[in-house]
């Protein structure tokens, strides 16, 4: 069926962590563009873990997912058919079209890619939301001066690679968390980190401390549990939690038993001054500029590092997305839709 | 004894909520001044609730009374003799003396009270250091906009009672907690709050939902407990949560029963972008001139009001004290030590 579209739909919510049945495969009519749109066709899927929150329809900051509605995702694409003035065959766009080959968008919700002289999928990671991510919660919270340790985990993925080499070049000490002795001599060798502790080791908790002798000042939360609970103990006064993802918490179908550990949480807040603040990326849609200037031109000197884990065939993208949520994926997860 | 000095020392660490055994009154010498000291004559005595942390040896921000010794307060006390220059007999200063009648002091560690034109015991109050703790916490965390909805609990305390009275100056909503329904009616009908909430109703939850119908924007939190729990659910997208006290869990001698509603917490910091900040009001010191020239402008205006909760002779300290701790007060506490 040559004018036909492979997607993939959320066939079922998950209860604890999604499985491969919670989509589906699906084959539709290709659709065609209106006047005003674009018919698009998908380079480049990106997988992120915000994914499984969409999944839910608990509250959140975006609405969910409907069951049986294309899986949502940002995209690089190819413009193939423009029925829409400033966008011509052949662009390359960044669109918001979901887990599929081929989508019709409204010119206004594409955008070119930024011109930062990098490739074309670097707009989904490094110079992407990931990429961003990172930049705007230290901008804006999690401030690193220089001497002070910053530590993040999901160390060698697209947001805490980044985490940390941003705060080496603000002068900073970066400690990373990872899964794994591959991943963490990438964190320490390749990117730079001072010192990168595994998550699988037993003994965890007693490392890191050995690699933060100095307590830490900015904590980078994007993963929660047994991390968050290392961490915690070792923050200093006035020590700043920008908060942006809570991986290892996504897949919880019920609160932990306790004893109730909000009360020892406010209590540090108070007697150590924390500055704890949730934020997501487009809260500081108005500084992409800023970001875009700054860290392309780290990718281009040489500055930055970034690492892409690509699967082909939109068809796996389910489980290359189980995978990214239980750390199989080294780098930024991508699925090669089409080639580019 | 003509020139004796009493005092109130540390007998005993509480084990939970403290008791007027924890508290022994001594009857000492009175200290004479060296050369740079002052003779000082305690007046007012502040009675606070940071106090409770000063009587047990956990981690703090600030280091512990030791058994023994004089328990800390800030004073209003008039110099008795002087051997310091810039400080004359019959001066009025603040002073960190603690719970006596007599205190010598190093002229540096002593101030004049500041020119504001009101009554000496408001530099222990409104104009002092509860006033600026609602002050900067407002100005550096809360940041109330004109039509967001803020909420304060401890109401008609000196903290509280500023909170939502610079709220209504911002252009905010404060909506009130307190205790019982004399203070209601006093937050409400002598504060100018929007409304005011009896913490000791059991349908305290709903009447606050009832009162903050477009959610909560602030919550300036120095209680903890049943009213953070109450707040919690209605705390909006972007809501700040300056913390500069939890006296519901100063008695606390273990963590409550589970589940473990940090997870809870750390989830709504995320999707609700909630911004958590712990501070002491020293942290701002900076500030105190601006506090001082905006607060002292409107307690002269009569653009705010408040209450003090006076106490009669060092001796009362101890059950004043206790009594502030579980809300028995009801405004500024304060012990007369000495007329003025």
């Amino acid at each position: 069926m040559v004018d036909s579209n492979r997607r993939l739909v959320l066939a079922s919510r998950p209860h604890g962590a999604p499985t491969p049945d919670n989509f589906r495969l699906e084959t539709a009519l290709r659709p065609q563009p209106a006047e005003g749109q674009v018919l698009l066709q998908t380079i480049w899927l990106s997988l992120d873990p915000y994914m499984r929150g969409r999944m839910s329809d608990g509250p959140s900051y975006a609405a969910p997912v409907q069951i049986g509605d294309v899986m949502t995702a940002e995209v690089v694409a190819r413009v193939i058919a423009s029925r829409a003035p400033g966008l011509a065959e052949g662009d390359l766009v960044l669109a918001r079209t979901g887990w599929q080959e081929w989508a019709v968008a409204e010119a206004k919700q594409v955008r070119k890619l930024p011109d930062t002289g990098a490739s074309a999928s670097t707009a989904l990671g490094v110079l992407g939301m990931p990429g961003m991510t990172a930049w705007a919660g230290l901008h804006n919270i999690g401030q690193p001066k220089p001497g002070e340790t910053v530590a993040v985990a999901a160390a060698s993925g697209p947001v805490g690679s980044m985490v940390g080499q941003i705060a080496k070049l603000r002068g900073a000490r970066a400690v990373g968390i990872a899964g794994g002795p591959d991943k963490c001599a990438y964190v320490r060798d390749t990117l730079g980190f001072d010192d990168c502790i595994d998550h699988r080791d037993p003994a965890m908790a007693e490392q890191l401390k050995a690699a933060c002798p100095s307590g830490i000042d900015v904590y980078y939360e994007n993963v929660g549990g047994a991390v968050w609970s290392a961490v915690f103990p070792l923050l200093n006064t006035f020590a700043r939690v920008p908060v942006c993802g809570l991986v290892a918490n996504y897949n919880m179908t019920e609160l932990p038993p306790g004893p109730d550990r909000s009360v020892g949480l406010m209590r540090a807040v108070l007697t150590k001054r924390l500055r704890i603040q949730g934020f997501i990326v487009w809260d500081y849609a108005a500084q992409e500029q800023d970001f875009l200037h700054e860290a392309g031109a780290w990718l281009r000197d040489g500055k930055i590092k970034h690492r892409e884990d690509v699967t082909d065939g939109l068809e796996h993208a389910p489980e290359a997305f189980i995978g990214m949520l239980t750390g199989a994926n080294f780098g930024k997860t991508l699925v090669r839709v089409s080639p580019e």
